[in-house]
């Protein structure tokens, strides 16, 4: 059969990275083509974090989903782009909220330019993301890209309400995993399908694909922040909580703790005042009542939820490497 | 001829505002109606700001626009809210760049809520209106109004960069003005057109109406900066070369003033060190080279240019309400 393509065989990231590297590289092009603002301040701006090391996690999901189809039309490895566009920019905006002074071992954007440049490129990006994409003049890109946006502003704000209240229910803290996280990937995937002409029940299980892995990224990074070794991940451990942020292995502990420990908790969180030595007690705690395992336990099970949404297409190469990103994007340890 | 409709006599902003009461209802009615994100502090921030005495000029510009043509079905004038909604968006971005603490004479969402709740809200009314202004499934309505974001976001950054800087040119200061007021203006009326089923031609000729009347009225509010009665405005006069902007007036007395002088206000506008007694030399100075008149002659000129563009129009109730709005928009002092 000479029209079939070969499946290759495939061990590991370096594997799928390899084996997409001509669109990966594509994208790249994409992105440093498309900084060409009139504001020269923008530019570097963009360019800063964009060249950071950013792993291109939605482009490569949105190539896998189209590459399970078979070709893609170069021009459409655009979408790539502006996906990764859309994610900095939360990036920038996110910084400003978070008064973060570092990523991914750099100094981050607002730290060099300061706030006011960080959220009017953020600004730009993803607007200079919305008007590229209304080019493809492609109803059901436009709509999964425009909605992602608007969750993700939601899932941030829903996320801010949330800090410092120890009583977050654990459905509460997965509606804003989806929200602020999972919906871009869920769309990154759908985008894929679209591209490729996929159908519209494909394209569903594709959404709902990048939704379970989404979930499984976001709840895995909650539980790097207890567990990382902090020197590989180039930031402090236990950021969230001395952020006032209830993640999943907090709210594990916080049900399953004893009612003086949970005093002794609500008190460390409703004040902002967990230094090292009770963040030591508190992994120590969590080793002994087992939330991060229950993390890894939820993380892979949405793992799995997410494999099963791929049954249904043909075995490629494509789909093989979706489950290894799945593996890499949930057991990453920096 | 009992299918034409009748040509009103209109001779003030009241009379506009009577002859599209209904529309500009049904504007207000779907501001409201998509103002219920999972998030009540969105609706609450979000409702605080587009409820505190905004003119709705961009609604009323679609409403115009489309209304030359006739009839405008019911469901369009969701698209006049969205534009008030993206707006809005700047508006609270804004005012956490300038640490704005009032607007229109009440205290700003950053104020009360904090900034990132202002950036957070003004992310999702951005990304909101965007998402349901993909629903409409219009190419045109996508692009105009992804591209005026786009134009706005580089707008500010173009501002950020051109702070305290003397030897800013006023065609620089122009290209300002047009990519952060003119363009969203432009789009609005644009927009109008697109939805009555304008030609090519006629969307361009409205494009381009808006985009000169929108010069004309953020001309005038930077005049107005230095010459409105503070207490009618809601605000302190000279707020802008206090910031280190520079905007037209102050553009033309740089380049008319004596050395000795342009040396003294360069030493001001770099050390932002402008006080009350140096505004009120400031202010001689203008009044003794024309500096406000200057800005008065560029405003009418585009209003002039404005009108232009509507003469092959013809007569209706909405085109007359065209003129009193471009009037209205320059002439305001308050």
């Amino acid at each position: 059969m000479p029209n079939e393509p070969a499946v290759k065989n495939l061990d590991s990231m370096e594997d799928v990275w390899d084996a997409f590297q001509s669109d990966l590289n594509e994208v790249e092009v994409q992105i440093h083509k498309h900084l060409h603002s009139h504001a020269p301040l923008i530019n570097t701006v963009a360019g800063h974090i964009l060249n950071s090391g950013g792993k291109r996690i939605r482009p490569l999901l949105l190539i896998l989903g189209a590459r399970m189809y078979g070709y893609i039309e170069k021009d459409f490895l655009l979408l790539g782009s502006l996906i990764e566009f859309i994610h900095t920019a939360t990036l920038l905006h996110d910084d400003v909220l978070d008064e973060a002074d570092i990523r991914r071992g750099q100094k981050t954007a607002r730290r060099i330019w300061g706030n006011q440049a960080s959220i009017l490129v953020g600004d730009y990006l993803y607007s200079q993301a919305m008007a590229l994409i209304a080019t493809f003049h492609n109803h059901g890109i436009n709509e999964v890209l425009a909605d992602a946006c608007r969750k993700m502003a939601e899932g941030e704000v829903l996320q801010l309400c949330a800090n410092s209240q120890p009583d977050l229910t654990e459905a509460a803290y997965l509606k804003i995993v989806e929200y602020k996280t999972a919906t871009l990937v869920a769309a990154s995937c759908k985008v894929g399908g679209i591209i490729a002409g996929a159908s519209l029940e494909e394209q569903a299980a594709l959404y709902r694909f990048g939704l379970h892995l989404g979930m499984a990224f976001q709840l895995a990074d909650d539980r790097l922040d207890y567990a990382a070794d902090r020197s590989r991940l180039g930031k402090s451990l236990g950021q969230d909580i001395r952020q006032g942020m209830i993640t999943l292995p907090l709210l594990h502990l916080l049900q399953t703790c004893s009612t003086l420990e949970r005093t002794w908790l609500t008190e460390k969180i409703l004040s902002h005042s967990v230094d090292d030595h009770d963040l030591q007690a508190i992994l120590v705690l969590m080793k002994k009542l087992g939330s991060l395992a229950y993390a890894t336990v939820r993380a892979r099970e949405y793992v799995e939820a997410a494999a099963l949404e791929l049954e249904g297409f043909p075995d490629s190469t494509a789909k093989r490497s979706l489950a290894i990103v799945s593996c890499y994007m949930v057991n990453r340890d920096q």
